[in-house]
């Protein structure tokens, strides 16, 4: 499905700016990994979910792809302005498009990335009855709102002292595991089923989202640097409120007392690392993780959906939260 | 109609925010001047031309506010991200939402306020069919995406030093034009309106779009402060390149060369202005005005469009372009 996903894509950005020439043209192929120098272009996870799960629920899987592209523009437009929110100077081992173009053509290109993400849809109307095309319309615009507030409430815990963990999971709840509950639900939308199956879907795809960002959040201070391409702890030099860091702070005293001081520098990281790891900090997110890999298989093995593309889902599942710790 | 579309504006983002306490519904309300303290709303033109020009097409105009709605969030998410992109500080009077809850917080409300735009729509549903919902889907997608071109090209002239009129037109009939063109083919479209007939009611507002910023344009440099809130010649100080400037830099050496010697304090705003109108740039801004309003009486008088609508329209078009010049 990959190649067909990149040629859609593709096949977008040259409909919506036909000038190969033109910057927004040039920024959209970069910020995508679709120009010619680029390597990395991100693991397509949603494209590919949506294609899936549309096939999986019984739907033809190409008729789905406007959608599928959608939700992957979805997906780019938010990290282009989640780079400017965060200060991130480097995106899949490139200048992010504020460093490379400036932050305000970085901005007005993300919402340029936004709006691409609707015209995408339009396409839908070729295949798709138009009451059908418009729920699309709705989940999608649902699901951008969401991915708002989930933002929201991430910038907002840079500034606050205490923040629950259901607070937290409220958080990743809409800045991850919206999109990815939306392109699972978006695959059986398109098939016709209805509301319940699609329920089922949208659930499996949020339990798999909130798995995958405690794992992200794990490997953001145990990983090793080789795999995930970043840094070893450097959510902790950047000082983000991650899992790790909100159970530390309740926790593991030395760790809670440690923050009170100020930024942490690179070379203490294994000592933190450490600590966390001695006073049961990584236990208990190994114990979250868990909890919501379990509860994905769980969803997985519910889902009304076609063997082989169970099957494909099952191995997707792996690749996001392959079980390395 | 206004204190309708402003009731239907706060039907929205009560909807969308619940809670009147939570951040994001504080900043939707305090941009669009819907909070207690507030007293300037902007003018509204843009929900007042989506619903006389639906009224005038022959549809029930309350059935249409779901549209007029959406295109005034739009018009107002344009401005929260053009503020960070401008560095523009004050808005209405009022420090801009970035000045107030920090970048981060304002780009990601105005994405926000971006989806909420398409949120809006979905309302439609529930007084027209799913092929005119979906059309008018694909207006607001196509317009938000002219917007960003146009936005692309202002930031764009920044840097460079030769800008042709066309290239402006260009950019102005994408940054202004584009959205009042929309209002007032939404409205035809809504009232079931064949594509010719919208199409004259694009052009209507398009003309109108452009007349408005090239009076715009002279306001920025020959208005006056107390009439038009901003400080006199203040885009001359903030070095922004309006057509004023642009024929500057082609008619006036005097003009010219003073650019090229860095950025023009306050006090020497009022020198430069009399010298833009000695040298006839003036006299050029004028006939451009005069060109642009001319094509918008003629596109008005065109209009199929019932009588007590189109005098609204004509009171419309004089409030916007009166001629205090």
């Amino acid at each position: 499905m990959l190649p067909e996903i990149n040629q859609a894509l593709l096949h977008l950005v040259d409909s919506i700016f036909p000038d190969r020439q033109s910057e927004l043209n040039q920024i959209f192929l970069y910020h995508l990994g679709l120009d010619d120098k680029s390597n990395d272009q991100g693991k397509r996870i949603r494209p590919l979910l949506v294609s899936i799960c549309a096939k999986g629920a019984g739907c033809d899987w190409r008729k789905a792809l406007p959608a599928a592209v959608a939700l992957e523009i979805l997906h780019n437009f938010s990290l282009i302005h989640d780079d400017i929110e965060d200060n991130g100077q480097i995106r899949r081992g490139q200048p992010a498009v504020w460093m490379r173009w400036g932050l305000a053509e970085g901005l007005n290109a993300g919402d340029a990335m936004f709006a691409a993400g609707f015209e995408a849809l339009s396409a839908l109307r070729i295949s798709f009855s138009s009451e059908i095309v418009l729920d699309a319309v709705r989940l999608f615009s649902a699901t951008s709102l969401r991915l708002t507030e989930g933002q929201h409430m991430d910038i907002g815990f840079e500034k606050q002292q205490k923040i629950g963990i259901e607070e937290y999971y409220k958080m990743i709840g809409g800045k991850t595991a919206a999109l990815l509950a939306a392109c699972c639900q978006m695959g059986a939308l398109l098939a016709g089923r209805g509301t319940d199956t699609q329920q089922t879907y949208h659930l499996f795809g949020h339990n798999l989202g909130m798995a995958f960002q405690v794992y992200d959040d794990w490997l953001g201070i145990w990983g090793n640097q080789q795999e995930t391409g970043k840094s070893t702890s450097g959510d902790l030099v950047e000082g983000k409120k991650t899992l790790p860091v909100l159970i530390g702070l309740q926790q593991s005293e030395r760790f809670a007392e440690r923050l009170t001081q100020g930024a942490i520098q690179p070379d203490e990281t294994e000592q933190l690392a450490h600590w966390l790891h001695e006073d049961g900090v990584e236990a208990s997110v190994k114990n979250s993780f868990q909890k919501w890999s379990d509860e994905t298989q769980h969803a997985l093995s519910g889902l009304d959906c076609e063997a082989e593309s169970k099957s494909a889902l099952a191995e997707l599942v792996q690749i996001l939260i392959e079980r390395k710790k």
